[in-house]
């Protein structure tokens, strides 16, 4: 607690006052740290599609408002509020998801719950550390399904992302063929020129043509697509007998549209996937390995290409330019202006 | 074989020169049973709604053009093409399943497999035996698999039907909640008056909220759906967390829609049931001991009302009238002009 007396009374944070509305930058009290929590002093936070869908209004956790966005990020902790977990986590540079009561990491100083701040490998720098659960979490779960349900080969719709490079990487350590669908021809040549083998580009004529020939010949019986719309029932429709699609999000912003015969005659299946609903059907150990596994290969498999770095001044800007396109790398936000 | 000697040579039948085209009723030759098939002099054969999505060509089994469409109908066994199991059926009043290879039961005379024709219970009338496959089967496939995977509660569509009806006496038979969806104020009525407990008015202002309530009441975590279209989405919108619908049809004409959060923050899962994939995932055991329940129960849960008996001249126009209400009852198609 003693670290408490050095902090400033105020901080500059992001506020978001309603939903769908626009962040604003405020100058706030530094937030206290209860029981089996920590202060965070925040070094850096990205931008994730799933920011923008809590900004919206269309993410799975509601807060109170108002409140500060950002889901994860990651820093050094200046004090705890009392516990043993929290006390183990003192002075030491962590990453953190924030926690769904409490303001995120779009501020200069968090306070997350001690559970949901991991203490950091020295050889990760505090900029890698602040996406190591949002996209690495998603990927290692979605490729473990893959591999546990074993399917031969996996559809990957919207691969140009971050995320897309990651389950490329997974693929490729795996052995697990993995066909990247992409939007745009410039996306392609990108992550061929990082090793992958079978990408489509959907704005290509004889896009489904492809898609049904190569699903068929590897035997692609699942699909992860955060694109929904109208790509979800293509994309099954191409796909062998018996497959199914697992939709994690929501980037065409249209409802998922699946013709009924493929559902019918086809055997096919529609899922959802969501980290906190298949972190909740996890033990304590399993979550764990999961992470110490995510954080040994954040340099490699895990990594990050990282577009801009940001302050909490730029922020907004930089929200709209990162939501016209995803697939240019990651945007951090850097409360401090750049990281120690 | 020396029945065939008193056969005609030619016969009427209704025939589909193209998927999507009219019907057109032709003379022709009777066809010949070969090995393991019989020959039966049709009594009656329904109207179904999968006999409708094949003459569209969007079922999905299509067969070879001209055709005689009619998936199911009854009879009397007049010829076998040899065998030992369509020996046995010799002289037999029938129900039967059209082959995928053969024509159908819009005719005077058909050929079925004798593996698909079932020798009627005494008890059993050729005008009910007409209608003892598609919708009962479909009926008992739906209802074991809601209490075999131990729904507390099913949601029904366009429950107003047939089949429809077959689930409300299922469901009260084995004590299985269901709550009926229709689309009008008539139906609702109708099905009270048999005995419904929970029955919703699509064409309510109010449907959505009061689905919403009932299934969080009755913890309906699973629905079937034979509309597809916005009803699979504002279905399974209204269901608890974790629910799956399961679609069967496509009254809608339209691709299932589904809202993207219903499946990755709820847990919600889109499936499709088909008969015929059902039944080939059954052993023959299994199906014999399906088809003994079913024919047992053919006088009281399964029966089917009829609305109207039109022969193959009127077929065509009764065809249309089906289309436009097919909650009205059961259109029998009765190839002798009356059921012997």
């Amino acid at each position: 607690m003693a670290a408490s007396m050095s902090l400033p009374q105020t901080m500059k944070a992001l506020e978001l006052r309603e939903y769908g509305g626009p962040l604003t930058l405020v100058e706030k009290p530094v937030p206290r740290a209860g029981p089996g929590e920590v202060l965070i002093k925040v070094a850096a936070a990205p931008i994730n599609p799933s920011d923008l869908g809590f900004i919206a209004g269309c993410y799975g956790i509601k807060k109170r408002l108002p409140v500060v966005p950002g889901w994860e990020g990651s820093g050094t902790v200046l004090a705890t509020g009392g516990g043993l977990m929290a006390g183990l986590r003192a002075g030491k540079r962590v990453a953190f998801m924030a926690d769904e009561a409490l303001d995120g990491s779009w501020a200069e100083y968090a306070v997350a719950k001690a559970k949901k701040a991991m203490p950091l490998f020295g050889s990760v720098t505090l900029e890698q550390g602040a996406m190591m659960f949002v996209n690495p979490w998603t990927a290692w779960a979605l490729i473990d399904m893959a591999v546990r349900e074993e399917h031969d080969a996996v559809v990957h719709t919207a691969a140009g992302g971050a995320l897309g490079r990651m389950i490329l990487r997974l693929g490729m350590r795996r052995s697990l063929p993995i066909i990247h669908v992409v939007r745009r021809a410039a996306q392609a040549e990108m992550l061929k020129g990082q090793g992958a083998e079978h990408v489509l580009d959907s704005s290509a004529p004889d896009f489904v043509e492809r898609l049904q020939d190569l699903a068929a010949c590897l035997n692609a019986t699942i699909a992860f697509d955060p694109v929904g719309g109208e790509m979800t029932g293509q994309v099954l429709g191409a796909m062998p007998r018996g497959s199914k699609i697992v939709v994690y999000g929501s980037l065409s912003g249209q409802p998922c549209q699946v013709p009924t015969p493929q559902l019918v005659y086809e055997r096919k299946k529609v899922e959802g996937y969501w980290t906190v609903t298949w972190a909740a059907g996890r033990s304590l150990l399993g979550l764990a390995r999961v992470a110490y596994s995510v954080q040994k290969h954040l340099g490699d498999d895990f990594r990050t290409e990282v577009r801009t770095r940001v302050s909490l001044d730029q922020a907004a800007e930089a929200l709209e330019s990162y939501r016209k396109d995803m697939s240019a790398g990651k945007v951090l936000v850097v409360p401090g202006g750049e990281i120690e």
